[in-house]
């Protein structure tokens, strides 16, 4: 068996006992999330999301490319989202290598030097600065004036505002 | 107060109670979900998912694009994932607008066509399928052959299996 099927188990179990069938499109708060993939990092946990409450985006980092412009957009446009919070973490993979030296790592191996956006960082602040200044300078988001970041620290479970 | 403010009064409580600063960075299941932002799929809830367990990336739609495929090589090279979830989910938001509609109702407002990927579909099990093709298509992502892809339903709180 393999882990995809004992996950698969929890969803039946989670199924038998679904009371949510009713709730709409749109996220009840209004609120979009974008936050790294990073297991430690619990969003809705930690912000104390239900079914229904917030959009979430994550990715490697909690960056934003262009498919995090793309779903914000996607969010606010269509879905009528006007919060937007960003969420980096510390002890983060993004920190522990280089653009340069992981696309030449798969060169070497694949033969082939990947053509994704690269996105690692060496400062964990910084790249929080740095996501909340490409959302502002987004011109097909509609809504940046509430858009704030943090950092989670997995440490302490604490979130940490990080203002210029 | 915002939104915001009252998610990060959550936060707070959180860690108040918060025991798990010892967890390590690769993922415990050495799984991967990729899964749409949408509000009401819980995806720790659904798969039974704590702190630690595994990675999750989402964007609208739970489609793969460059940052989603980046974001798998990440998580299966440096942080020793194996497996991958991919979700979409009945009464997506995706289902509702065409990539062309969308992209000219903003150039029509803002006077900037968008220059994202556009990924809007109109059938869900066939995006499912696509979505599979595209992780098994890609060089980069090291461990394809357990791949597998779902529709939760949100009406139900169902997931089922896609296959080709």
């Amino acid at each position: 068996m393999s882990v995809t099927d004992e996950l698969l188990a929890n969803a039946e179990r989670y199924a038998e006992t679904f009371d949510k069938g009713h709730l709409p499109l749109p996220p009840a708060t209004g609120v979009a999330v974008v936050a790294c993939m990073d297991a430690r990092l619990n969003v809705y946990g930690l912000l104390g999301l239900a079914e229904g409450d917030a959009h979430v985006i994550r990715n490697a980092g909690g960056v934003i490319t262009a498919d995090e412009r793309r779903s914000l957009a996607i969010s606010q446009r269509l879905l009528g989202t006007r919060e937007i919070i960003l969420i980096h973490h510390t002890d983060c993979g993004m920190l522990t290598f280089t653009d340069d030296g992981f696309k030449e790592s798969i060169r070497a191996e694949v033969g082939i030097k990947p053509d994704w956006p690269a996105e690692a960082f060496p400062d964990l602040e910084e790249d929080v600065l740095q996501s909340i200044a490409r959302v502002r300078a987004d011109p097909f988001i509609p809504e940046k004036g509430s858009v704030r970041g943090f950092v989670y620290e997995v440490e302490t479970g604490r979130l940490r505002e990080v203002k210029a």
